[in-house]
């Protein structure tokens, strides 16, 4: 554990205080025309507005300036993990995408299906980009090879991709990406960085070599490459860290995923929108100390390009919103992982706006939440890293650092 | 030397200006109702609101985000050591608080009498708090110890907690804590933590064996453990960083010590009012470059609670201020070395308000010295480790980076 997380974990006391942070994914907005205001500052949000009166505002940098930051890195440095320090594998995150319940001996491989031609030279990265049920016919036939002393899984993700969980004693990471990212050349042999990947080796060669054999006659999908092979990567776990309770609201697979890697439980429930989401924590609120709420569409309507389905969101959340705030938390944090402004229908580097509300605070003098606000907000310029460090300050769960 | 201090050093060069350091201790506040003014904010501080006007605010983080700063890290940073990489040891701190004048060779420990009954299991940890006179009689009777080859200092601080010195050749701060931290389990034994501490464990062994018998019939506080057992941690010298003549004006021992530490001269005075500190600046303004000159009450009501008290402190200084000020430096810098809001009763995480007045400043709008005014001050957000090169950059004291 790096060393700053070792403070707060010295720090870091039980009061029994509780704890909401709330997540809008890629909250961060944009006008659609300059001088215009963004999303956030666009919806009708009195409750959130009237929370600000108890608020410390600011404007977060997620990873560092100019990042325009992925879901991995997003919510790790939401937990309180330096993303530049803190990885987490891209096969992982596409296993926890599907909802695939990693344990930590796996390695989680995200794969590609393509086409070669009888050279074995790559046609196409993507195999015409087929649609997912044709990916996920060729996933059920990749479903048929059995290697002694290991667990393999197959399953499909989305069109051309697809992901590989390997379970067994001794695997490791250690493996380069068989993608060469170009076409009209072979794919890369499988080979391990270190020692420690020959046994992980041995097997994906063997699963490469008889799953070509039975892709053989699947064109445009009749070979496949390997990426982001990846093991959990053992982060220090929350609850450990802050002395915390925590559990996770999620809707989507990939944050209840995140959230597992992390040690938070995750509750499973059948909500779907942000009202049903909270209604979930108010079910749980006597379990926990720490409720991570994500909310996801505000970041799906966002890579959309849809500025005005982001601004329904955001208003449903505040709608909601007092079924949180009668629950009376001692904080509660809202903001995003990342920015996804319509105005560029991507994940973008622009700061993320912070409201922590808590009877600590030292307010400033807005009025409303939003981008321009959280400029002169009291909170000032910080970093997602210190996020939760600040929510664990103004929950009275840290103690002084050095006498 | 870390590499910025390194840096800065290169940089520095020595032009005859004065520079005087103005903190209130815990100067950072908070309102005691939402929406209502901080302490800073409600004092009436016409001075301070006219030197305003030429000055350039900013909030700056002492420590890091969600840290609540113990005087030593407070001090630390101000004095523009980095508080994550240089530390100073609490059995340190605690002998400057008392005003022992260390060695770079002596050994201080942090001693807490504490109650073991027959079967030499803790009972209370603090020996009931026995009251400081009650600790004073006890030190006296340790004090008979007498170890060949060892100077042994013994201190009575406060209730059951004193502090015992120990100066020899070959000593090393690297024994670990006896305290449990429990009750109805033993006293841990002195146990080095590297090869270089056995003497050093050897001598506490032989202390603590001496001081048991002693303290055999000397109930509640019939016993005693050691924390934070630390030397001298040999700052590099704040003189020879910043080429600065430079000199502390603090009424409390600890920050004298601090400032000894760090190789500053330490003014002896009997002053006791802001006032009266302010002179003895003015008595010694021609034999230094820089002044360091602390105010501890802010800080002690603001443990207390005592909001009023903490802006009568304030409004104290500033109707001193003209003392300094007639003086004419070339930069004054006035802030705190954390926060420490009567709304809260303790140190606290809050960021501290920071005025550098000087000729060379970038003026900001503001007309008042407060936290809310802050927020927008040019400063921005900064760090307390970055205060002092502000100073001396302010001070036309350091060169270009770089050619």
């Amino acid at each position: 554990m790096e060393q700053k997380l070792k403070h707060i974990q010295d720090m870091a006391v039980d009061n029994g205080s509780k704890i909401v942070l709330l997540v809008m994914d890629g909250l961060g907005g944009l006008p659609l025309k300059a001088g215009g205001k963004t999303e956030l500052e666009a919806a009708n949000t009195p409750n959130m507005d009237k929370l600000v009166m108890h608020s410390s505002l600011g404007l977060s940098e997620v990873v560092s300036p100019g990042f325009s930051p992925g879901s991995g890195p997003g919510h790790l440095s939401l937990f309180g993990y330096d993303p530049l320090l803190y990885n987490i594998g891209r096969g992982v995150l596409e296993a926890l995408g599907i909802g695939f319940k990693l344990q930590a001996k796996d390695v989680a491989i995200r794969c590609n299906f393509c086409t070669t031609d009888e050279n074995g030279l790559i046609t196409d990265r993507r195999a015409g980009r087929i649609p997912t049920d044709e990916g996920a016919k060729r996933v059920e036939l990749l479903r048929q090879i059995k290697i002694p002393g290991v667990e393999i899984f197959v399953d499909p993700v989305k069109e051309y991709r697809f992901a590989v969980i390997l379970r067994s004693e001794g695997l490791s990471g250690g493996i380069e990406d068989t993608d060469p990212q170009l076409t009209g050349v072979p794919i890369k042999p499988i080979t391990p960085t270190n020692e420690a990947a020959k046994k992980t080796a041995e097997i994906l060669t063997q699963f490469v070599a008889e799953g070509r054999k039975i892709l053989a006659n699947q064109l445009p999908a009749n070979n496949f490459t390997l990426r982001g092979v990846a093991m959990d990567p053992g982060l220090p776990k929350f609850p450990d860290i802050y002395k915390l309770k925590a559990a996770a609201v999620a809707v989507y697979p990939m944050y209840k995923g995140v959230s597992r890697l992390v040690g938070m439980d995750v509750i499973e429930h059948t909500a779907e929108t942000p009202a049903e989401e909270f209604e979930v924590v108010k079910e749980y609120w006597n379990q926990y100390d720490f409720f991570f709420v994500h909310v996801k569409k505000t970041d799906s309507y966002g890579e959309d390009g849809n500025f005005e389905g982001r601004v329904g969101v955001i208003e449903q959340v505040d709608k909601a919103l007092p079924i949180l705030l009668d629950l009376k938390p001692d904080v509660i944090a809202i903001t995003g992982d990342h920015s996804t402004p319509a105005a560029l229908a991507r994940h973008s580097w622009h700061r993320v706006p912070v409201l922590l509300a808590a009877k600590t605070v030292r307010r400033d003098p807005n009025t409303s939440f939003g981008e321009t606000a959280c400029i002169t907000g009291s909170l000032g310029s910080i970093k997602h890293v210190d996020i939760m460090p600040l929510i664990l300050a103004h929950a009275m769960r840290i103690g002084k650092y050095g006498a």
